[in-house]
């Protein structure tokens, strides 16, 4: 490539008419983008050829100088596809280099294709042609890793486990509404990114340098063509306008943060303090110095990797800080973190998927920790609520209870009637009913309870929600 | 109501008979949130109503509780907005303080509220309530500000000032246009807080305290009764979710960089080297030690105010990262960063709505601002497309133009008609039209362009979408 | 307090002399820092005196004005120490407050305090002298931190748990070797500190507004006066640099990240599955529903803060990026942050003192944790490394066993000579010995190894530390 | 490259003997970190040259095997240098990729050469080693930066210009004194980095997986070897403490913050309204539609840089957030921001030496603008302080004259005696010397003030500073 580049001979930058000096190397090298930036290269010829469409329907160019730049355009297309296009940093961006490879190829009408944009507006449209197509294919990943939790949480509708907070044990649970608590994370993640979407998809081509162009263009038509949902409203706002990234962002970085959680519980869960659920080698690794060594090293990574678009986030923020209107320079920096924003995301939604459909629980071990903790509790004090005992007064009753059961050194079910009898006048012979594992998740039988029931019917809610978009 | 709450005999916390020791006073001061989330009060008295209604129509509670926990929160809203209230951190949060007032005031019937719910779907109602709120009164501040914009973008819709981009002269635009470019950001704001208004408006209450409750509970009736578009699907997630304070996080952080920006500009325009605009003396302070100054204190404030959201978004998504299910007591941490964001973004549309009626724009400043720096080359270069000269060859002529004007030391238009010609054969007698300021601006007349006729159509139009909402 | 204020007669602003118009009341409450900075108000009284005193020294002020200023502020000390002082938002700030208050009791001496010297250096320097108190405060508690690690490192050295990478288990180590892991975090943090206040010391007071001033003043002797290591070199750098304020908040990061790291191990410590520790119950709370409850809200809540100083560090670098010289009322938006940054870090590390010293490890259910696992693999290997084997050779046959014992589902030690020998020829008799926690824990014997007799070094060196400090 | 790597035949990795199934190739590449890391190779080797003679000494290893070792890495280290090193995903990560080549250089030496030590004191040591080295590399940078800093402020002494705070104009100062703010800044982030390097330059090797090793070895020597200062105090610590690049990241970003007040200077500076300065084409670059356009694109990217960096922080403080102790794969994480962070300070050190250099200061425009704005009022102040009035009549006298200036359309010193006098009795004849702009600066004349004496004295003892270190 820097051989090619070399070869190529020495040409003028597209507003060096302006300068008396060279631009020297380390600057070239540090303002140039194309390094980066020549992903969008499919979007910029995508954009470019709507444009001139445009410029040719509205008699601004003729229609044999669209012809050369529809074939020029073409051909480079295919040479980038080929890898055979000559990259180079002395073209500062992806734009230029295309446009000075059209130029080579279609003459003087590549030099008509700039009429009426700018770098400005042409940057903005390409890169939100490309984000939107990455949200699109994110929405997709996140629905695929509800696909695979909704297989999973329907499988195991009915197996219990202890449910925590503060990691302490707190009530009895089943596997599938744990993993449905995700399915609606991931869901809130796809309705944000929608709404981001919508803002995402407009189009500011038109906007030119800042002001609008003196040419009679007709953005309408160039938005149907990109498939634009409409085009922006003032030109110099268009231009500078970078909260489709940042709220991308954003978006971006809550869905990082369920994925951490969740890498934070299978880390707990395949650790042998917990062996709740045991995983596939394949998202594991070994020691280089422990031979006994299975690491969770891909839901490490992913927390870990949570912190990565957080600090994407504050960086585009941070970068749009107190600029005044219309472009700067400071915006060149928008790309690389929010590139690297969705190339994580992206890899860690088809790593969860995969996590997440290899999961296998471990019934055994979730019930033996169930049963340690006085998971039933509350049903307990329920239980007295519904013989009549104001809650708080049942409350205070079972919390003496668990202590004697602590002392004892038993759960509450392994007390003898008659001294849970002496916490409450309300306990009868009923009571160890409602001590059980299983009688206490069935009896939480409500739209979000954990009852089995009411996991398949919350599965089968998600589908239908799913089917509906 | 220190004196107050000592007065008060001590009493056992909600969950005291389970402890060996009493909590200390660090500790009790350290874990308690009552300081900053009695804020939460009103809400969280509605939300036991609709609670308290729900219980007694389903039976779980008789009639008459239900009438003495009407009663009794009654009373215990009007104390608290008579500022009687004894609030005291021995309480340790606003909901506990509630229900034990109440129980004073209304005996066993308040023992039998917190049947069939949880401090931690409790706290999880009262938040979105506040907040949504809090989305509403910020959605209406916007739209303040936006009239504002929209007033004066009306009245100097034909005002020419430079448009700047790397803040160089660019092109003419009129301040009119310019101001419509805050507009656009501030719509954006209201669409991307009606998008996260959705998400929050959905219940908890019925999650209990992870996994549902035994009790017969229509959560349903209670999320019409508060107003909630829907319930929360899952319980787990119901209790541990704080995305929506996240999202919330995020649409402000957004917003306060637009205010940034604003303040940038107008911190500029008013420096004597713009004196572009004067703004009202009460935005502004003067200096302990310089008599002469004049300072632009409330946009500077903002400016620094960008800062202290960024950050609580930080704290927020921080705060959440790799949280295992269901409620930890990390989330209370969740109240300050998003209080202190309410306020801030509220008190910072409340000063811009007020800076933005109050911008006298100076004329004769900007003008001669615009005048200075070629603002008008492109339009050369537009004349020379028209011409048939390919855009990229006219470019060129026109750099070396502004080369030959910047050694005479005169603007563009200031040369003679022969030197431009020797640029540029297609150069003719009619060139100089091309230069004026009003031509450049009256020329740029399509949807999004700077021309007068455009900002008045594109203030209509705002104003139309907003009637529309 | 607010009657007091008003039935003081209304009275300018120092500056008001310059307005046309009254600033009105929002502005006066949103550009008001009274409410939080007259926290500094001891500070600013030190520092007036100091610039008084060096005033009079060289003949600016006179020796009457001096004593009058010297009576005056002594009683202002005391108004405000008694809660007698008359703080009003009217007065804008803490400086103001005091001294309008001074010069309603010493009269004219009072109007001639603010010669030479300007808000902007006295606020930088009260936050100076506030921000080096509060640092030497912190190092104090980070030091009772250490020593509450050390007596326990000192009392368990030899109590062996297993060691863990990945939440896996890797290898025994000693619950005394774990917890000075913390000790050498928390050194790091106190000598971060104390190259912070290396930079916090410095006296900014002499730059006046920006320029420094046109009197005779002796910058030398005031930063003599008030404990200083030197004066600021420049007055533009003086009255504008917040960099103590942010790399102070920095370090605050990472000891809250230290803390938020310990806080996480106590959780997973004290959760039934791990059950390692006990800690005391004024560190815990139980729950408004569940009565077995026992959260360990105190170390959740401090992991939950660390989110909160992360987010000051970013509210404070956000608030200075791109600031041109010198004051901008930006700045005044640098106090809530580090004030906050300040409690937050000490009171969780006196929330982790207490903690630390709290702690009683579990020694039965260490020791079952460490003999899952396969924790001493490594001994096996090293084993067969002092019998000649290469390391990757002896790491690949300690592989194998360790599956083969898997499957038999035994433990590495539990698998008989004849099958370990079937991996590696090098395997004798003595093998077993290789395998006991003792005996890999005792010879890890070098400096910084977990060894007991190393942890027991490692206390006395690091007390050693802390003596010649 | 991948060419080659097919070729080789596929290798086993380190751990795959504990493995039922393959890696595959997502995970493989998700989890790889060669990528990246392999730019610690020359780092690596080092460290494991020390190592290994450090084995051979301690008597683990045979003088055979040593030399077998040294021979191999230096055929490794010529094969990365000339480009030829296979480097491939199937090694996971540098230290494995130069182990498994030279193990196929030297048989079984290199088999014998990771006894002793694990990836994780290895990783954390090639980091240290690197960090120290762009440390000591940054630091000079800074020094050059303050070098150019240096001639242009003893170049301009006394060449006036107007000082602002809050953008208005404040009080005249020299451009010298100006430009010595920023090296008060750069100084103090090489303070900052010097305390930074002393705890980077720590020894973790010895470590191994986390608790120590069993073979006798020796730290003290390898640390010596290598340049470090010290040797890590504990093992836990020494595998999982990132706080050096987390303390190294706050470093950066504070010196970016610098960077970014520095930038907006400049872009304000060369903007046609400010016009104080001009700076080499080489800096800037043009409009791909406006011909005039010349941008100060170097200063704003380096303005937009600030918020990467910012996020590389934030970033680094979240991946360590409530990490259990030892190492965890989050770790991993660790390398790209830090490695991005010291890339892009460097070239921003570089871009602004160069522009600071090149800086040629507009004595007309900047006078012009010092006399626009009342720049001497305090000057006016300070006069009549000396002639006795109290500081705060003062000001409020001049104040008045200020308003009277302002309204007669003149400057302070437009007005005549009479009038001047009609605001306070103690003006005389002498006053206008007062106002004139070389008096004011002439009059700051104390350590700190803008005098251009100060200034030339400033210049030497910064000079000193840096030569006595």
């Amino acid at each position: 490539m820097a051989a090619a580049a070399s070869k190529r001979k020495k040409k003028a930058k597209t507003w060096s008419g302006r300068f008396a000096e060279p631009v020297d190397a380390f600057v070239q090298r540090f303002t140039a983008s194309v390094a980066f930036d020549r992903r969008l290269a499919m979007h910029d010829i995508a954009g470019s050829l709507a444009h001139a469409r445009m410029l040719a329907a509205s008699g601004v160019i003729g229609r044999r100088d669209l012809a050369a730049i529809e074939r020029g355009l073409a051909r480079v297309r295919s040479e980038i596809r080929a890898g055979k296009f000559a990259w180079s940093i002395e073209d500062e961006d992806v734009h230029t280099s295309i446009e000075r490879r059209l130029t080579e190829i279609a003459g003087s009408a590549g030099k008509r294709l700039h009429t009426a944009r700018s770098r400005n507006d042409q940057v903005a449209t390409d890169l939100r042609l490309w984000l939107r197509e990455e949200i699109d294919a994110i929405a997709k990943k996140l629905s695929a890793l509800e696909d695979a939790l909704l297989a999973q949480a329907a499988r195991h509708a009915s197996l219990v486990m202890p449910g925590f907070t503060h990691l302490q044990v707190a009530q009895p649970v089943t596997f599938g509404h744990h993993l449905l608590a995700y399915v609606a994370m991931f869901e809130r993640d796809r309705a944000r990114l929608a709404g981001c979407r919508e803002r995402v998809n407009v189009l500011p081509l038109g906007a030119a340098a800042l002001a609008g162009t003196t040419f009679p263009i007709d953005r309408a038509a160039v938005a149907r063509a990109l498939g634009f949902d409409g085009v922006a409203e003032n030109s110099l706002d268009a231009v500078s306008d970078r909260d489709f990234a940042i709220e991308f962002a954003a978006c971006a970085a809550i869905a990082m943060m369920h994925l951490s959680r969740f890498a934070e519980e299978i880390i707990l869960w395949v650790s042998p303090r917990f062996g709740f659920v045991r995983i596939p080698d394949r998202f594991c690794t070994g020691s280089s110095i422990m031979p006994q060594k299975r690491n969770p090293d891909v839901p490490e990574l992913v927390r870990g990797k949570s912190g990565r678009v957080f600090g994407h986030l504050v960086a585009l923020l941070v970068l749009m800080k107190a600029q005044p209107l219309a472009y700067n320079k400071d915006n060149q920096e928008d790309k690389e973190p929010l590139f690297d924003t969705v190339d994580t995301l992206k890899d860690s939604l088809d790593a969860f998927t995969g996590l997440a459909a290899g999961l296998r629980p471990q019934a055994k071990a979730m019930r033996a920790a169930a049963l340690e903790g006085h998971a039933t509790a509350t049903d307990l004090a329920d239980y007295l609520v519904r013989k009549g005992v104001p809650f708080r007064d049942a409350h205070e009753a079972v919390a003496r209870a668990v202590r004697a059961a602590e002392k004892a050194g038993c759960e509450l079910s392994g007390l003898p009637l008659k001294v849970l009898k002496s916490f409450s006048f309300a306990v009868g012979a009923d009571v160890f009913k409602a001590l059980t594992l299983e009688g206490s998740v069935a009896r939480r039988n409500h739209v979000g309870g954990t009852a089995p029931a009411q996991v398949r019917e919350a599965v089968k809610r998600a589908r239908a929600r799913k089917r509906a978009r």
